[in-house]
């Protein structure tokens, strides 16, 4: 399993990517999810990519030997980030039959993308890609985009995140996000890596890598836990409750008594 | 779909549950998956219920009709926890195989429950019944359980609930956890309902039935998404940042640059 996140802001675009994959639960490995490629100055594009390691590796090895080989549509021919999506969607799309060809056991060759980036005058765009090689954009009322396992780690984006939400928190939200995934998915794994790409700059943006030892990591899990008890505290107190010590409630908050 | 939630702690046992129920999306109806059975002094049991609502529905009747027809086997004459998880998995396995042998389409007639309580001089337990009626019951470790839609709401508990979790405390995570999961899932829906059993009470806990236009539930949703954005604000800094008023972080938790 896999879980990416990307969420575009008024400012820019927050990526961030887990790097477990596995085949079954005795093969395990740690695969970067995250490919730039860019032209500095002109465009950028990252991808993000969940499901069959085997089509995301050939994807992302097409569109590298797309430009080497100055193939007609290739990542700087594209004119808008609307082709990209499409290019990439056909690349998924074509690998996946290709697989499927050789296949005699039913197997599950389905991968999807999220790409986003920018070309010189153009506004900054998010895509998602389906399996099936389609796709979709954020929107204002929905600014992020997930593939993989979305579950545990999108009340927080959806609580949380508007298009003009500040980059840098987005990328925290987006870090909790994850840090939650992994916490209830042990199919979702260290290391991070997390992007942050500034609108109309053109290039890679600042790029980390958190491992699971690594102090930005756990202060954010540690920081995060502290703040979510805090928050705990803050609620309304029940109205027969008599707060103590180890049940904080706010009694201001108090409501007529509805208990039955 | 349906959401959920038994926690037991050292005070007793938090249940909490949707009212949503949808056959296909433009047959959405509201019925309690919430009920309870006991007879203070000596017994109570509570079973939440999820999955296919002719079979939820039956099995809930058949407890009734047993213990008004004084079945040999009843919620009366049943001498553990374990054997009442039993006696439910058993109902549900049958009812779901004699829905089987009428049906011509293939048709999904799984439920699960979760059956918590007390009999007298024995502890409080809790336990999960699966579609297939074999069960698990909660540990130390873990001590929640969940049926139904589980992922948007399970980090929370995962972060906050330990056996020694105040009870009053523990039921606002579960309102917590169910209100991010109304917000996630359309098909789970208000009005939720909440009981708070005390250990060794031997009756029915209190209980709440909160709509959505509930005070307390309001104020539970409005005061927990002030307190996601407080939590936010305690993170540490990004090395290179400075935070403003737009992106609040911690400076002091603030890291060795490591960003590339």
């Amino acid at each position: 399993m896999t879980y990416c996140i990307a969420i575009k802001t008024l400012q820019g675009i927050v990526y961030c990517s887990d790097s477990r994959t596995n085949a079954g639960v005795d093969n395990v490995s740690s695969y970067s999810k995250m490919h730039t490629f860019d032209w500095p100055g002109n465009r950028t594009f990252t991808l993000l990519s969940a499901g069959n390691l085997a089509t995301t590796q050939h994807v992302v090895k097409t569109l590298s030997l797309d430009i080497e080989n100055n193939a007609e549509r290739n990542l700087l021919t594209v004119d808008t980030m609307q082709q990209a999506a499409d290019y990439v969607g056909m690349l998924s799309a074509d690998i996946q039959k290709h697989q499927a060809f050789r296949d005699t056991a039913n197997s599950n060759f389905e991968a999807s993308f999220i790409i986003g980036g920018q070309i010189i005058a153009q506004p900054h765009e998010l895509y998602m890609i389906y399996p099936q090689g389609n796709y979709i954009y954020e929107s204002p009322a929905h600014p992020f985009l997930q593939i993989g396992e979305t579950k545990y780690g999108k009340p927080i984006l959806d609580r949380v995140i508007r298009p003009d939400t500040a980059l840098e928190r987005a990328a925290r939200c987006a870090l909790v996000s994850m840090n939650s995934t992994i916490r209830s998915n042990a199919t979702v794994g260290s290391p991070i890596e997390l992007q942050l790409y500034v609108n109309n700059s053109l290039q890679t943006g600042r790029t980390l890598v958190l491992s699971e030892e690594d102090d930005l990591s756990r202060k954010i899990s540690d920081k995060w836990n502290e703040g979510l008890l805090n928050a705990l505290d803050q609620l309304p107190c029940f109205p027969w409750e008599m707060p103590d010590e180890t049940s904080k409630c706010d009694e201001s908050a108090n409501l007529v008594d509805q208990a039955s």
